[in-house]
Order: structure tokens, then sequence, then C-alpha cells
């Protein structure tokens, strides 16, 4: 019966949604930033009642075993509380996406055509054991016109609904639409079967989370889904490299924030300035602690260092996102050689080159298939802040509707409008 | 053994189109526009040997005894090839989407952030007994830098595949990389069903055919695609519409072209001039053989008109396409009425309102939840070429990626490139 009654939920809160997603399709600007105002105001003036939900996911996390990190995921605070209300109002900074009438033309026959922006509709998040998304997603799609539908991780669901409860109250409190914001309080993995399969209410399913989460929710979906968040980076030096730059780069690339998916993953360097070049930043990740997977040629020039950690590489480093201090290293002989590497091995997320030379640096962004392409920059910046769109809903390594960083526009669809004075096809 | 080759030819093209996809985005426009223009002769030239090939088709379905209709959709002669042609030179005419740099800007730090656009990769394409589809697609594709899978129906399997050696011929003559334009000779079902599933081969899945075929492969797809070419398209008459504008356009809609997903399907009109209105528009649409079914207020107006095809309207006849001489009627007493009847029963292609209300206009083109809205003007024209977009792809009745009529530009993505100097994330 458990199981029926789940699916009951998820088929009333859908229905729900979807009747109040016509009517925020039309809301006012003003009434959206409200809402997200009075969102960031619950969040600190209801810290306590947030935390103590929070404090049974992680009583139970921790008798469940879950490591350290998983439990700092889950972990909430009035720090991070206040951090999640300051993102809120970064939030209702940001313009309106909504409405934005664009493409206009008259056509030989009178008629004005063109488009209009309008929300998506309906938007599905599954995602595991950061209740943060929950507010993350919840005011994006508010912002954007969108309803939400989410599913949250069994770990993290009593700080999910608490933190879902704080975002209704507060937004029905200002004008949205009741029904906008649907959680699933079921955590039935029936409810995600069924969610993947739902065209007719959701719009836009948006899995976050681990890989297998990912791959799963898109072999599986028959409702479209925005995936990506597995970024497997490469940094190419170039022969013409500025060395000190390249250092830095590399060095930002891995370290500033080795477990996300815009970190270095594959260093490759040019082999006519592979010794130079490897010294100097195995000398710098030394001290960082990077571990080295280095190929041959690499090996030979780093053997002699002492106290770096290099290891040979294996075929499996190649195309392998570390989301830690490891960096897989190889030394190619040519830009064709780099080029081709990473065309095999990309996960179509971010790649960088390090040139000097105007020819390798456009031929690098003119060939190389990737949402963000980089010359002498590193990777690291792939997000939506900073690429200006503000707050980010996730990073596409897809290339329909939207790729790489995600903001408010791309929650939008956009119809066509056509403004006639009684013209017929001839 | 058969099914085992079926899909051994479908696993080889599919690699040999996505190996052509990387030089195929970067091809110049002259290129491309020569192998179009070659497509166009080629077309002409070869008519013997098409015509050839369609006659074995065309055989083959009368002894199966396919009707009128469908064997007319076969179809192809000197005329149709030559049109083909004309259509092959106009997208030669049509600016080249790809290369297009946009939204650059420079972030506070240097970074000069913007986006390119670039090919999807490998369009697949399923269709049905319409031959021409085989040069639409492949052409539409060759100029917006992408390759082709193309898995024709088996009634038009000989006509497809002496179009596609054609199209080959002429497009490999002219520079285009071999393997760009791909077809399946064999005509085994689970080739669709393998095509569904080539997430990492195929970027984008386009079915042209019928209502069952576009709702298989969007329930069972796990590549995404763009579905459409269902159209239950409404034309409410309000109140304050001029009613001569609202004959010549409502008689448009459902007689210029009733075959067709932008025909009129359903008629409603506000019960303050549904007496004069009905009269006007049965006695037009009356003596083009048009079959009304009337609801009850309907029906009281028009019973006593003489020579019409009039008859009482059943449920099932809300939300029917009819691809015919036929329209369902309904009195409303309002807009509101109105627009929730649309709502209702709107498949999203096109819906259109006739008044002269200006408030009117602007609820219902702000409230119908469509590809295309229309004030005062004939559903018909929703179409690439209508809306200025050149030739097209189809008609997408999603909100995701592409909505209404998909011209070249949405055959494409973009690639965010970022120019910098050194810079590394704090």
């Amino acid at each position: 019966m458990k199981r029926v009654s789940a699916i009951d939920e998820l088929e009333a809160k859908g229905q729900a949604a979807k009747a109040a997603s016509r009517k925020l399709a039309r809301l006012s600007t003003e009434v959206k930033n409200r809402a997200l105002s009075n969102v960031a105001d619950g969040l600190v003036s209801r810290t306590g009642e947030i935390l103590e939900a929070n404090q049974r996911d992680r009583a139970a996390a921790e008798a469940s075993g879950m490591g350290p990190a998983m439990l700092d995921r889950l972990l909430l605070s009035p720090e991070r509380l206040a951090a999640m209300a300051q993102d809120v109002r970064a939030v209702v900074a940001l313009p309106d996406p909504v409405g934005e009438v664009f493409d206009m033309r008259t056509m030989p026959n009178g008629l004005q055509v063109g488009k209009k922006r309008v929300p998506l509709g309906v938007i599905g998040a599954i995602y595991e054991s950061r209740p943060n998304v929950t507010v993350d997603i919840s005011t994006l799609c508010l912002k954007s016109g969108n309803a939400v539908v989410l599913r949250s991780g069994k770990e993290a669901i009593n700080s999910s609904l608490a933190l879902a409860k704080v975002v209704q109250e507060a937004a029905y409190g200002a004008g949205v639409p009741g029904g906008a914001v649907q959680i699933i309080e079921s955590t039935d993995r029936a409810v995600v079967n069924r969610m993947l399969k739902m065209s007719s209410v959701i719009d836009l399913l948006v899995p976050r989370g681990g890989a297998d989460l990912i791959r799963f929710v898109s072999e599986n979906a028959a409702v479209p889904v925005v995936a990506g968040g597995v970024g497997v980076c490469h940094t190419y030096v170039d022969k013409s490299a500025d060395l000190h730059k390249a250092v830095a780069i590399a060095y930002n690339a891995k370290v500033q924030r080795p477990t996300v998916c815009n970190a270095l993953d594959t260093l490759l360097v040019h082999a006519d300035i592979a010794e130079s070049y490897l010294k100097l930043i195995s000398r710098e990740w030394g001290k960082a602690g990077v571990e080295m997977h280095c190929d041959e040629a690499a090996l030979r020039i780093l053997k002699d260092v002492p106290s770096l950690k290099v290891l040979p590489s294996v075929e499996a480093d190649w195309g392998k996102e570390f989301l830690a201090l490891v960096a897989a290293v190889k030394v190619v002989n040519s830009l064709d050689e780099a080029l081709e590497h990473i065309q095999r091995y990309t996960s179509g997320h971010s790649e960088a080159i390090v040139t000097e030379d105007y020819t390798a640096a456009l031929r690098f962004l003119d060939e190389i298939d990737a949402a963000c392409v980089y010359v002498n920059a590193s990777t690291r910046f792939t997000d939506g802040g900073q690429f200006g769109l503000g707050a980010e809903v996730g990073i596409s390594t897809q290339k329909l509707h939207a790729r790489g960083p995600m903001g408010l526009r791309e929650l939008t669809s956009y119809k066509w409008i056509i403004f006639g004075s009684g013209q017929v096809r001839p």
C-alpha cells in the first residue's frame, strides 16, 4: 500500500504544480521578488526549526554509518543558512527573463511575427543529500515563473521538508499561487521511476547529484532532461605558452577546489617545453600534495625530483574525473596530438589551452567540442556566476536547449506571437 | 542473422557520420553551398534513375493494396523533382548559422566570455513514406554543418536510397567530408529501436510522419527528440470580432489545405455574435463542403439552413485533429470560456483569436500556451517559410530547445568561448 500512496502523492502534487504553473507564468516580477525576499528572511528567522529537522537527518545518517564527507554535505548551520539567504537575495537582484519579446519582424504581408519568452512550466528536481538544493532550485524556478516538484534524497528528507515549508509559506504569503512549490514526502524509489515518465506534467527534469544518478535519469527518462555535472577537464600547455601563466592556470585548475566538476583532471604538455614546464608545475603541485599519474615521457622528466607523488599512468587515468588532488599528465608532440587526445577523452565540459600562438589559440577554440573552451584561463571559471548569469541551475554537458552554465533564461522557452490584421494564406 | 547485420550496418554508419561531423562542423559556407547547388542539379539531371527506383516502390505498394492517398505521397515525378531542386536552391540562399559569435562580454577580471554557434553533430531522421524527406532533411543538415543518419520507411526505401545517392555524390564531389550523409539500407524495425538508444552517436532525433510514429519515438527514445507535427488548432471568434475578417480567417484556416497540421479543427464563437457569424461562415464552408460538428447552441442556429453538412458534436470532436474538411463548432459565453476550452484541448501547436478588442487580444496572446498564438490571422501561417526562417525541419510542439517552426538555427547548439590572459579563480 505504501507504494501506491507514494505514487498517489506524486500524481496529486504534480497536478497541483501544473495548475499553479499557469498562474505563475503571468505573475509580476514584483510579487516574485517579494516572495524571494520573504524566503531569505524565513531562512534566517526560522533557523531553529530547520536545524532541528537537520539534526534528525544527521542522527539517522550517523547511526547508519555515513562517512564524514557525506555528513558534511548534509550539515546545515546558522552560517550556511545565512549564506543560502544571501544567495536567494542575489536572485532577487537578477533580471526577470519572462515576458521578453525578441526577434520581432514584419513580414511582407504585414504580419508582425516575433517571440515572447515564457516559463517552461513545471520543473522536476531529483537530488540526493544536499538539502540546499531544495532552496536553490525552488527559488530559481519561482523567479523564472516555473512551478517545481522536488524529490529529495532519503538522507536529507527532514531538512528538505523543513526548507520547502519555509519556501512555500514565504512564497504563498507574498502572493505566489498555492501549489507552485511541491515536495514529495515519500522517499520510495518508485517516485523517481514515475517522475521520469510524467511527460504530461513535468516539462524538464533536473537531476542533481552523483554521476550514477545523472546517468540513471538520462537513460531512463521519457521527460526531457538537462544533464551535466560530470567534467573530465584537460589543460593543454602549448610549446609557445607563457610558462608562468601556465603554472598559475594549472595550479588553480587543480588545487583551488579539487572536488568539483570544473577542476583539472589531465594536463597535456608539449614535448618542446615539457622538461622546463613539468619541473615548474610539479614543484607547485608538490607543495599542495597533488599526486601525478605520468606517462613515460613525463615520468622520465620527473623521476629524479625527490618528494613528489609521481606514479606511472594507467590507461584508466585518461578520461577519468578524479575529484581529488590527483592529475594525469601526458607529453604530446603537437597541437594535433593534444586535440586528438582531448576529443577522445573529453566529457564535453571545460577544456583549456595555454598558448601565446594566435593560430593555436583559434584552432583550439574552433576544434574542441565542449561546453566551455578556454584560452589562457583556468577551467575553474565554468560557473554561472563567473560567466555573468548570476545564479546557476547546473552545468549542462548536452547540446540541446542549453549548454554550459544554466541560469534563469535557460529555465524558459518562448512562444511565437503573431499580430495580424485579417491576413490569410494565399 | 538479418537482424544482426541491420544493427551492424546502423552502428558502422553511425560511427562514420560521427567522424564526418567533426570535419563538417568546420566546413566553409562556400563548400556547403556548392554541395547544395550540386544536389539541386543532380535531382534534375538524374531524374531517370530516381524515377526508376520510385517506380519499383510504387509497384510494390500497389501490389500490397496501398490506397490512393498513400500512393500519392510516394509518387515522384519530373515536376516534383524540379520542385525539390528549387527548395534546395532556396536553402543555398539562406545565411549559414554556424560560427556566429554572440552574447560576448568582458567580465570585471578581464575574461572575455561569449558564445559561438556550432552544429549539433549528428541528426537522426526517422520517416515513413515521403521520399522527399530524404532530400529536405539531408540538405538542411548539410547547410547547418550536421551529419545525418536517415532511416526511410520500407514503402519508400528504393526512392530514398536513389535520392540519398544523388545527395551523397553531389555533396562529396563538392568537398563535403565522406560519411556526412548516411542512409540505412535495411528496413528492419530493429534499426529504429536501436537508433532511439544511440545517445553516444546521435545528438538529435527528428521523427517525421504520422502521430503514431512521433508518439512511439518520443516515448521510447533515450536520444533527445524534437517532436511535433500534431496540431489541434482552435480559432476563437470574439464578440468584438470584425465578422468579415473572421469569415476570411476561418475559411482559410479550414479550407486552404485541410490535410495539414496547422489547419483549423475547432471553431469557437462568442454567443453574442454566434447567430450572425455562424450563418456567414457556414455559407462559405458549405460551398467548400466542410462538415460541421456542432454543439447544441450552434446546432440551434444552423439546423434550418438547407444543404449544410451539420451534425451534432460528440465529446471526441473536441481536441481532435481532423486533417479533413471537418470542423468542430462550439458557442462560448465569454473569452474566459474560450481560453479554458483551448487550454484543455490544445496540442500546443497554433491557436488564434479574431477580435477588435485590445485587451482580449493581449489576454489571448498572454494566456494561451502554444507554439504559435495569433491575433486576426489564419493559423495556416505556422510555417518556417511564412515566419521568415526560409526552410523548415519541422514544427516543434515541445518547449525545450525549439518551439514552433524549426529552421537552420534550430539545428545548432553553441559553445562558450573564453579568451583569457592568465586569469585564475580567487
